[in-house]
């Protein structure tokens, strides 16, 4: 059962809003908006949503250990409860991305229903062939699309189907497609292979997915497979979905790449070629930590979403919209908080690209006035627009702290008592 | 109950026996060396031993599966068959390192019984604060010797005191520490204060320890923590074991290094400190990856070996000897043949390393002949030693051609049988 | 001869100080500080200063090219000139760091009131042991103070000491020492050897250094040599300092580490040990790119100025002052836009680090609040500091906006008009 | 004029001819070699040719500096000199590759005569637009093919077709293209425009082209721009070849790949893709370190032939014949030297991928055998083939030690003696 808690945000807000009021007009006066883009600008932060993945709502953890802290939703209404606690809160996540099978609906109808009442949408499903079921035939201990064996390919694809099946049912238009498949030393993968056969099982599963519906195909240079991926890079995501057809397309995640690579001309150049897909939001320090998005390299995230507004913006881009989910670990801070401080930062950086001035900053690029096109990107990234955050929020329903109000409500504790100290949500 | 397949071993290599003996006298005919030589490496080979430990007998795994294939060993005394029977073909891993608590020994005397029979010794323990064990009363979740709650700290302190108690009791003289604690976001952590904490813990635990031991004091840059470590490099390894005392050194894991580091020139420091304790070996191509040893860079292989066969000759080092393990996670192959593979590709290092011309190097330093001082690496790195390192097997007992030995005689299959499908190594 | 521009600076702040005055106030109260805080964070500003290299004024380059723009200095008189132009409006950079021997002061004495009567004073000077000069008995082509030959290295170490006796002569009290020496291939380089060779040398150095002299001890992984480097990490920067005596210290470079590197823990363990001596500030997306401070990650600045802050203030630390300057390369910038833009992200991030609530900070952290102990950081960090830094810049005389300020007033062209087109700053 | 040293070589050969053809049978007997396989290797081996590039005869060096030694050649036509002298020792280098402006042929005609007198042909020809020319009307500090002014756009182009027409003059059919546009600051670049330009340029360039020519596309990821290249990785250059035709190709220089790359796979993609074109050469610690190839790891640069070897045997394959250069910087050694060890050790990799036994690798990819496989690898990677590289040189007329022959001849001395101490190659 979902718990309404609107009253109670209210009662919460109304403790801090003359001064929210007060730091709203600082601020309009300090970024020098006028009405019209003020409102603007208010708009756009309200209208940017984020999915939340139904594996991200428990404790996570690494190979060495996992550390819950309770109160882990039990199953996949207790999940949608969580997603629209924080949609409530926080107004940024008005949909939940599946993963099939640790979340199979058992009744689409009644989980639409559920959704549909909580003011939540379907986002993309995710099909899962790392892992085995203990119901499954076949291992994917040596691959799933790419495996040398038809069979166990085959079984792959029809995983696939079935989950796009699942998500027909919901809604949902959008099939996540994630490889763990790769070798852990050399000599064990034909390389040419192993990618002929993950081009032939996308295009097979690609063939019979509705025709309103997307293919993501998402890379990733390493882990679980340590020597190589068979779709470690934006080039080869980007070749595949080529060879798939029209609604192919590319998905980025943010822990997904080497050492120093610069994402946002990835992002940049996906745009360009009309095949950025879908986000994977997180926080990386080294590799997929999959840590709070933003939290390590704010800037770069910024930089990012200059991109993605860019590529809103800019009529010459052919590019569909976009898909924006977090996909992250929680694996030592409250899952929710967590989230919630992932939904921040992320339109942070978004509000913070939406003050880059366009028209300025075309101009420094083609006299090539270095130092002024990066005085124009400082201006914006300085900028403090937590309470443009907050108007947003509270002009959309939500709270002005969604933080402050978890703690002080004490959400945390309440979950643990219904749903006790030692629950491991579904996928963990 | 330890199988003995001393006579199996015998009638296998008698098959290959003719052909070994050709090829033995062919590379000696090639790399040129004497008799005097030529003994004195099989020799080197011979006594060349590297310690198993308990945890890698059995199918590794990452944070998003494990894909085990049975027969794995379902206790300590399994464990230490399965050594046993490594050692028999490879005459090359002589010991057992533990792991507390995964591998409390019930009765340690007939545990040492049991290891003699077998001919094989109790290597360093090691401790485990990095997960949190049922019967536990502190979590480790936030750090255990660095934590900020004495309590926590003391409980950890505790375990490692009780992990020498159960090293005492089996022979041990080692203590290895690695330690998880670190952060994964800013502002958890007060670095000064983490440091001072762990150093402390460490000199407590260093102070009760008999004087015949020694502590080793492992670092990891990242992993399971994914913005800071406290114990990240090699320099805050050295620092903590100066604090706590001369028995106190660094250990070196192979896969615990940031992009690009030059591994060798570290262990060439750590030599010339007198403080390098012990080496994890393993292979690497992105991060702590834990693959075979030698399976990606085995020329930097090479080259690490290269500072210990000359830490052995010069005798201007005073370091004390340096343990030798494996730790590897056997994810794809089967454990007990991946184990093979890194003893063999050790001692192929060590045995290039031995035909390094010492005295021609040093001239070739001195004079900064660039190129020639590489031409004496490559010359010895580029020999074929193979036949070198089987005859050395061959005069202590062991298999000509240990994989091969274990696939023909099936050993796998009749593991699977005596101990069942579907077993999962403690520690797993 | 340098040009004073204090009633430039005024005219140009007229013109924009009535806005200036609205947005401290609407600063103030977002930032929600009272007048003691706001004047001494003011304060503190204010007394932020960062030294300019001598060799940092002129367009810099890469092996693959360098793109001047002219106007550079062509003595040490101008760099002086330009040093004090900065200062005169940024009020940020009261001193200038030597080169030798590419600066050698011909009349030291009236060099040190040339600097006085610029309100100028002189930070280290830096020896060059990474060039061959023309006049140079032996070359340093194979390393200088690890040098095999003895005689190379009696030169280094005379060359090194030579460099204190002109900085004796200008009032310097650093000696900062930042080696090439390395090797490119496996083979060429004895670690030990190489390392106890140089350790005597920096000891011979350090013996003749005035007792009121501090010697920097600079690391860098690699670059320009490409296997190893002598000096690769603050470890052994460390241990070499130690080696010398109380006052040898280590120089952290913001663009010296491997790939991910949590800088700021290694800023944290310096000073831990009271041997953090100095810093260059650059910014870095792949290795020492030397670009302008704060370009690419701004948060990892503020995070290390959070360590420099609190080092400031913890009573418990004994580290000496810590030198702080620019080590940056020029290469598409105006130089002296560069700089100003790297004064002004230094002070951006010091300003924040400033507003931590500490005593939050130590309670989260005491109590593991993860989430909490970011918020407080996020919470410094999301602020706009700009009109306080400008503020701080009035107050002391400076400009409001100085890069503007060096745009309208046509500083470059004037700049070329004297000095020339194909002016080359000595040392480039 | 080129120094025939023929006769000088069958004199050295003499000296160690009967050890030469021992270790041969010796070699052979261990590898297990029929005459027919044996013979068919050292054809192989003889007939795997290395271009070497024009500029790589000179003493190379860093931003921070240079240590020519001497003799290096003053002029193309001494250039070539070095090319034959390598290629009469090594047999293995038998063409040049040229580089605009630096190496502008004024004589075309003598210049074929005087390649074909010596055996050699001319390689691909290299653009520059990566450094200013004295003479040259627009800059190209802020871009060439990618700069925002059509002017400087139309220029690079130009310049890149005089390159073809000098190529056709010499009988070349290849252009190289590698741009080091980029940008060093977020900002600068609109990263689409950037990408459009580009793509609009390599088609105006490629048009021109004669259609028995071909483009080769290099990429890399960063160096002289430290925050963005305009083609960064193999997924750009790919979609800027399709962009142009079915001639344009990828170029895959080693040390162009950030930390951590799986270049095997990379080649492999480019090869099932059809479209690998051209290889640099070069070993790499860290970055584009450009040392001697095979210098660091050996192991993958086998790796990579392996991927090489198959290209050419899987008749699935449709790549054209991939252009092999050494792309190399001689700061430490002398740089005849270096090249003949990067010829030795990328021979010595074919060599051994020669020896991978396809067929049973084959069949364990497809069962799955990791270990199995790996063991096959290694098998051939451990297998000593210096004595098989020897007998191909020696048949081709060669010499069986050419850096032997090399210093025992003194040809540095001679060098020196003939060409000066002081010279300086030209692009140095």
């Amino acid at each position: 059962m979902v718990i309404k808690v609107q009253a109670a945000i209210n009662t919460h807000n109304d403790k801090s809003l003359k001064r929210h009021r007060e730091k709203v007009e600082l601020t309009k006066n300090l970024l020098e908006l006028n009405d019209g883009d003020f409102e603007r600008i208010i708009d756009s932060i309200k209208s940017f949503q984020t999915a939340i993945p139904s594996w991200a709502l428990g404790t996570g953890g690494t190979r060495f250990g996992r550390f819950p802290k309770g109160g882990e939703p039990r199953n996949l209404e207790e999940k949608i409860e969580d997603v629209s606690l924080i949609h409530q809160l926080t107004q940024a996540s008005d949909s939940i991305s599946l993963h099939i099978p640790w979340d199979i609906p058992k009744n689409p109808a009644s989980l639409k229903k559920l959704l549909q009442d909580n003011g939540l949408k379907i986002d993309a499903v995710n099909s899962n062939t790392f892992q085995d079921q203990s119901d499954q035939k076949h291992s994917y201990k040596f691959g799933s699309l790419c495996h040398t064996d038809k069979a166990v390919r085959q079984q792959a694809i029809d995983h696939n189907i079935e989950v796009v099946e699942h998500g027909v049912a919901l809604g949902s238009t959008m099939l996540s497609v994630w490889l763990s498949d790769g070798s852990n030393f050399p000599g064990h993968h034909n390389f040419r292979g192993a990618y002929q056969r993950t081009q032939e099982s996308l295009q097979a599963i690609y063939k019979v997915m509705p025709a309103s519906w997307t293919m993501l195909v998402e890379y990733k240079p390493y882990e679980p497979n340590f020597y190589s991926m068979v779709i470690p890079d934006w080039g080869t995501s980007l070749k595949l979905s080529e060879a798939c057809g029209d609604r192919a397309h590319v998905l980025v995640d943010l822990g997904h790449h080497l050492p120093n690579t610069n994402i946002e001309q990835i992002v940049a150049r996906l745009l360009y070629f009309g095949r950025l897909g879908g986000f994977h939001f997180n926080g990386s320090q080294y590799g997929d930590d999959d840590l709070t998005t933003g939290a390590i390299k704010p800037y770069q995230l910024f930089l990012i979403f200059h991109e993605l507004v860019q590529g809103a913006i800019d009529k010459s881009i052919k590019n569909p919209a976009v898909a924006y989910m977090i996909d992250a670990s929680h694996n030592v801070k409250d899952p929710l908080e967590d989230l919630m401080q992932s939904l921040e930062n992320i339109r942070t950086s978004y509000a913070k690209a939406l003050l880059v001035d366009s028209a300025l900053l075309n101009k420094a690029q083609r006299e090539n006035d270095v130092a002024g096109a990066e005085q124009i990107f400082q201006k914006a990234f300085q900028s403090d627009v937590r309470p443009l955050l907050a108007e947003a929020r509270l002009r959309a329903g939500g709270s002005l702290d969604p933080i402050d109000f978890f703690r002080s409500a004490k959400v945390r504790d309440t979950l643990i008592e219904q749903r006790g100290k030692q629950t491991v949500a579904t996928g963990l």
